[in-house]
């Protein structure tokens, strides 16, 4: 449909994606995602606001020095020139020059009850305003980009004034104006609308570009229905992060384009980058992964129902919309109260144990599996304890470590209102009988600690295992027996997480069950 | 655009929405749901497959017994009958039958390579099974919906078999046959173009509905692109949970055909109960509720602060696309700011308890409650902890009918593998000072016995009342802190239950509070 040099993926995870609640880069993280985003293949990487921002400015700084960007070229974003002043006297215009950045995104208003109201100016003078700075940044040699703030909203109030903006954007030489739902609040028709209506007025094959935000959960299909109207540079960010609901999720929007319109718009190999890209700049942004995120999610092609596990083994293009791989992702299969012999069989795949072979085993697992998940256990997010159940049955036995003889664990509040816990756990540790006993600040921090103490001097490799994350989930017991309790624990190596799985009726012997798992599976 | 009384909300919550990973609702979680979703104004309630799993089947056992709906009604999902077989004695449909459901909800395939290669059946005996199932439903007075799977890809790869599948479900007496989009893989353009060539070969207006996935991020749109294109049944889950990236969010969805394109698809005031509506499901659905959600999002109206803060003060209708009361969520500037004093003083009200004429007892409970939110408390799904500390603040001082002295909780796992808990609590009832001790099935289920057994012989209403249910959630803490336990405790007195909400780093005291919180309230 178009070739990558017509089509522009513009990414503003640094600049617009920034505003989201909770992220705060530093120069060196700007610099990771930056480095991230030029591997998968974006044409240009907005890294924020020179002169706003210190850390801005500093940024753009190194990355003039450091960055040896492959396939994008760098973009300082900043505003017009104030009203009533000249644009070679305008600090903030001075701060975009200082940058060395190749190409400025200026924004402009293009609502007039914006330019009057906040501006507080005349229509007149706005345009003046795009007009002298998209004219003097093109006269310093810079491809200018101009993005017009709130021009749905604009277009809808004033479609006359809203495309004098974008007609005097260009006049100046901006390569392309790019249409902003700034509040979020367009469908697909309206951008549909919208955008062939202002092509209409423009006449001829204006460079128009988008910005979306997701406030009606329509932004990745409001881009594409933007390039469907005939818009070719689109922007947004990475894991849709941004202010209130997000920006247009960059990647899925990619996906889309690629595997859905069949267009051609990151370099060879940029799609089966996705996925590790996506989870790489969550990291840095300290945000966890969205599980559930089209296309990249580690739960993106997870089937959990049963019936439908035997059918996806023959075929799996049948319940896929594409092939994960394609972006980078896999096929999980979640081991399930519905779950069959097919559904087994494929998850131990993924996790490198062929039970194909092995159909008495395989009825075994099935059936431990089946009873297990009847009593509340539930193997879907805790792979370690499914390896270690499949490894178990497979090896007839696993290797034990360590063996428990009994613990107790005591929680107090005391008169002065303080409240602490304290845990003793008895192991033995080969031959060894060994008694450890540690603080917490809850009971199941404290057993966690006391039975890493026990085991430590044996196991020093347990020195770099730590608890990552606990969950508690109460089951309602069936008629006539009380509820139960699930604790899944992820462990962590520093490199790696695995997940375990306890159930009982009393908390802390399902966490101690999903502790000593954890462990074990470490120690196999 | 179009009535209420024409178009239908249907949710899926309960069936679909339960193929998310890791979610796992107990029968009386899914009678809370459905009782939310009923107050919200849904038409129409999905409850889950009853036959295929036990508790289903329980559910809707209850459902008939203790469900009162006032709008929505109750629909069970089943399949088709099995290929060369009388419908009369298919037990999944007998199932369908026992549950009493007014209406039913059938899954058919409509893609005949999914006839063929899943079912393992002709064309034709497909058809039989969808015209005989769906006859047998009108026949036993219920309403019948046919769900077609696979819709979208069978359309494209045979558009003859896939509309011959609908025209079945009409001839046979369905009411709206849904197209589903199950693998996700649609964008907005493929469904106008799909719907409109389906409605141009079915002539006439016929009764369609539209079930999409989220697989392109996408599903959203999707639906309200179905609705523009002469769709009148959307079919959506609460947050969007569901497999995969999930099902269409049907709040996302109620908001823009209702802000958006002006159809009134609520009862009156059903909108602004979105955004309460939505953490509540969240909260018994045990997932943290997604801050950046369209609408309901804790983060859908929040301005970071920045360059137009106080054009935002001045005319915040230029800011935001919608008024976020609408939907009963709230605008925020600054990011610390939680809870308004209008979602406070309407959540009052609804318990019964006036602060519209005490604006500085409002004030306190705002300030209260933001310093406790910010702390981790949460008192979207604790109404009772919320109305005793307004309470507490209307009447400047809650009666306290015992104070805490101390408690010590031991659990222990012995030689001979058994595990068990004690509690010992020191209490002040009045003026007299108690101490007892009880064993218990876990930690909390001791301190609860322990504590029941210290008041009962003052307060011998503390009979009836037992702990119904308990949900424990971890929070990450910032950098450099702890994680938090929230606990939210149900106490129940045989009549009516109350949530209750405790916060502490140890699990044990977050659960005290929890606990003795729920009898403070049943004892008011």
């Amino acid at each position: 449909m178009t070739s990558p040099v017509d089509f522009h993926v513009y990414d503003t995870t640094l600049r617009d994606g920034a505003q989201r609640e909770g992220i705060n880069y530093s120069v060196a993280d700007k610099l990771a995602i930056a480095r991230l985003l030029d591997d998968l293949g974006v044409g240009y990487i907005e890294g924020g606001w020179p002169g706003a921002l210190p850390s801005d400015t500093e940024f753009f700084a190194r990355a003039a020095d450091e960055l040896n960007l492959k396939h994008a070229t760098l973009v300082a974003f900043g505003a017009t020139r104030k009203a009533g002043t000249l644009v070679e006297s305008d600090p903030q215009v001075a701060a975009l020059l200082d940058s060395r950045a190749p190409a400025w995104c200026l924004v402009a208003k293009s609502d007039i009850r914006h330019v009057e109201r906040a501006l507080r100016t005349t229509g007149a003078e706005n345009l003046a305003m795009i007009a002298d700075t998209v004219a003097y940044g093109v006269s310093q040699g810079r491809k200018v980009f101009l993005d017009c703030e709130h021009f749905f909203d604009g277009f809808a109030a004033d479609p006359d004034y809203a495309t004098e903006v974008v007609r005097t954007g260009f006049a100046a030489g901006a390569d392309v104006v790019v249409l902003c739902d700034t509040n979020g609040g367009m469908l697909p028709s309206d951008i549909t609308d919208t955008v062939t209506r202002l092509r209409d007025r423009l006449g001829g094959r204006p460079r128009l570009g988008i910005h979306c935000q997701d406030d009606t959960a329509c932004a990745v299909a409001n881009t594409i229905t933007a390039v469907q109207a005939g818009v070719m540079h689109i922007q947004g960010t990475a894991n849709g992060y941004g202010e209130r609901p997000g920006n247009a999720d960059l990647f899925a929007c990619l996906a889309n384009l690629e595997c859905k319109l069949g267009m051609s718009v990151l370099p060879d190999g940029g799609l089966e980058k996705l996925t590790r890209t996506s989870h790489a700049i969550a990291e840095i942004a300290n945000l966890a992964p969205d599980a559930h995120q089209a296309y990249v999610g580690h739960a993106a092609f997870a089937h959990k129902a049963g019936l439908h596990a035997s059918a996806i083994k023959v075929d799996p293009q049948l319940y896929n919309h594409i092939e994960p791989t394609t972006v980078g992702n896999d096929m999980r299969i979640l081991v399930t109260e519905m779950a069959g012999r097919a559904s087994i069989e494929l998850k131990a795949a993924e996790l490198g144990l062929d039970l194909a072979g092995h159909p008495d085993t395989t009825t075994r697992v099935v059936k431990r599996v089946k009873d297990l998940e009847s009593r509340g256990w539930s193997f879907e997010a805790a792979d370690a304890s499914f390896e270690l159940l499949v490894r178990d049955e497979l090896q007839r036995g696993l290797t034990r470590h360590f063996t428990l003889e009994s613990y107790r664990v005591i929680v107090e509040h005391r008169n002065d209102g303080s409240v602490v816990s304290e845990a003793t756990v008895k192991v033995k540790v080969g031959r060894r009988r060994v008694i450890a006993t540690a603080e917490g600040n809850g009971p199941v921090n404290a057993l966690d600690s006391a039975l890493r103490e026990a085991l430590i001097s044996h196991y020093p490799q347990l020195t770099e295992v730590s608890l990552a994350d606990y969950k508690v989930r109460i089951l309602a017991g069936t008629k006539g027996t009380s509820a139960i309790t699930r604790v899944l624990v992820e462990t962590t190596d520093g490199h790696r997480d695995w997940t375990t799985v306890g159930v009982h009726d009393n908390v802390v012997e399902a966490s101690w069950h999903a502790i000593a798992e954890g462990l074990t599976y470490c120690l196999q």
